[in-house]
């Protein structure tokens, strides 16, 4: 078995607190959820993890070769310099969607994200299951820049974006995979167990649907530093041209 | 008139720069990303503005109130502390998708997005039309938490959010109005000209299509910092159930 | 009466605080500190103010054209965003020494810095006394880089500049001034009243008792950044070579 | 043969660039080199290092088990998210002031702190020597609060510990210990090779000198974090009493 990590970091009691911080809360929330968000990714990182922001109170890292411990070190960091705490719950799975859904449930169990009384928790269910490889995609628009920044106003071309992203999200749910929206056109999908042939079809559907052309580059690796530096080396070869199919598989989990 | 004045914010020659990084530069691009952001959010609030992530290498602000020296200023402090340069354009429109479009254009003009020689350009038409006011909604998700975030999975409530972004995103535009997720089940909408009645219309679809109910406080001020503590106030007094209605509006444009 | 004014941040019950944070916390400690200074600087500086690092649990701003309330928007913001809290202290007077002096008293009359119970406390003592202009000198020392950075060891520099600060800082305060090191060989000496034998009289001390070469730029505003634009560009004409006097001041208090 | 290692960070050509970036620069520059600091502080103490802001252009770390492609990561990392390099030299020695000589010494080899062709460069000496323990001293004042904070005038609370700062500094560096203020009235000694006997000496001396009472808890460990936590730990039963010396050493470096 080769089971792909995946960390829920989850703000303790965040709404009702966010609440009593008085009505011209706004940007110092979003200030402090980004700063949170860019402190747990340089922690997560520096493990060879990488975080996704997902909803800012909720977000998701790949977080195999981080173990139990390191976790902690961070969960404690940002107790010590934020007014607020994180609770963790860390799960393993064939694909990058049991492995959240097995994070979440071990979280959810010690108690409800609104609990004034949950803080600081690290969950996980230990079955004695091992740790094995990522596998990540690196996907992109053809052309997005010329196509829709550089003639739609900036508004619309978030529309688009927002849309490709929640029918992404549904194509890769749909066959265990998570892909995130990482900026610009740019997403991450972790896809444990996806073929070339599963990238084709996803591809295909939103070209029909949207009709906007992706490309996939796929790496694999034993952490999702090293999957994901693969995905970009096979999204740039993609990119410059060097191959001709949208999708670029480089290595495999056997490696 | 009385127009509100939107600036968006574009990284110059952003996605290329990316590509020079190496492959191993996802996690630091992200720290990057979300560090400019809570930067110039924090600039942008400094004078009364709002700052909305968007795309990340395009951001919109409102920004009545905040004149072109100021803009400058911001451009700058960004130029010095960044290996990434921004640009920005500024618009007024009578509706927040009018102002944007405006601001898109005269940015547009100065060159693509990914011109190698467009650096910290500001740009703005000045036709001599004055700043009136900003109307700015809060709008969240009737018990999301107990509902969703403690039920469903982490992945599947971040789908729900941002296929619930999307069809707002969508239904705002149609009226003009431009409304950004802002973290957890919230949702900022700047929505000048919009009534009570748009509100509803537009929470009533939503409620059929997905079947989340909404909630939206409305304020208005001479800026968004103005605008937004007064939605928030709204919007706290519909969760404390003192109104029945999903929408309270505070104020008015007169005011 | 033309008065400068000095605000005083102190955190609020720091060193116990920090002692509950585990025997680990010393990084978590540092970067808290420097971020919440940089965050501060931010803050202040967008109001025309400039912010000293000081001993880091107390810091000390220029603030003239800064206002009482927004001084509080100020303290607000840190209280939302960090797990400490700041008070403050304001304090007018003829020099730099006398206004912090000022702040100082104003703020320990609140309480303890270590009391448990003063959180987030704005004081002052206003007794109607109108602000003025701000003299702000930038000091470095003649070719530190080639001299001391290129041929000492990394400590040894540091030490000669540590000594060199703690005399500048008494020499200073002899006069009423304010200096502060801040980075590199630089010194930034806040100086309302200061002549330019005074400056000369201190450079001539400080060659004939440690060896050191210094040279300032000294400039005038209605706040601190504009004084500290004009020593910038006083001191960069000496360092051009434009001026042949280690000491050059442009413009003066009634400009 | 037990050393320690000490990595020297340096800005490459940081006093030249500073110079073009316009007269109101002074704030963006205290905001940069503090963000650069935490930025860098995070990624040492993750590897399980410690970093001291010393003079901001030129920082110093204690970077036992650190290795060469690890600090390289770190230098990458800046030179993607800073308009500004940095270079670092990496040293071993007997006692912490030998290794940051060598640091010192190999990157200066590299050429000038202000040449403009250096940039982001790794330097070693690489004699097959092996990395051995840590020793590190937290040492405070007695009373600080009660009897300067409270009492005196910030600046003049300031003044006194710039003085005990830069007297600190000279009696550790007879000893070949490097001792750095880390903020309040703390000291952080990197002190591999010191007895009780020197620490009580060098309290005695400051005693005698500046009539500040000092006291030092002194641990040891494989790296920064693990000495720094023992010196925490042995200066809390200083705090609470629980010994009668102003000295106590946790463990020993054969542990």
């Amino acid at each position: 078995m080769t089971l792909i990590k995946i960390t829920l970091v989850q703000l303790d009691n965040y709404g009702p607190w966010t609440e009593e911080l008085g009505e011209d809360r706004e940007a110092d929330i979003q200030v402090l959820q980004s700063e949170l968000y860019a402190d747990l990714q340089r922690m997560f990182s520096a493990k060879g993890g990488l975080l996704f922001f997902t909803r800012f109170d909720n977000m998701l890292a790949v977080s195999n070769g981080i173990n139990l411990k390191e976790h902690e070190v961070i969960l404690r960091s940002i107790a010590r310099r934020y007014p607020v705490t994180v609770s963790m719950g860390v799960g393993l799975g064939e694909t990058a969607y049991e492995a959240q859904r097995t994070a979440t449930r071990v979280l959810q169990s010690k108690g409800s994200a609104q609990s004034s009384e949950r803080r600081a928790v690290l969950a996980y269910s230990d079955n004695g299951a091992k740790e094995g490889y990522v596998q990540i995609a690196h996907i992109d628009v053809d052309d997005f820049t010329s196509n829709v920044t550089d003639r739609e106003d900036a508004y619309k071309a978030m529309y688009i974006i927002s849309n490709l992203s929640t029918l992404l999200m549904k194509l890769s749910m749909n066959k265990g995979a998570l892909t995130f929206f990482n900026g610009g056109d740019n997403f991450i999908s972790v896809c444990n167990g996806l073929t070339e042939y599963d990238f084709k079809e996803i591809i295909d559907r939103l070209e029909t649907s949207v009709g906007l052309k992706l490309k996939a580059g796929v790496g694999f690796g034993r952490n999702a530093n090293e999957a994901m530096s693969k995905a970009n080396k096979a999204l740039s070869k993609i990119r410059r041209g060097l191959v001709r199919e949208p999708v670029l598989f480089l290595g495999g989990p056997h490696e």
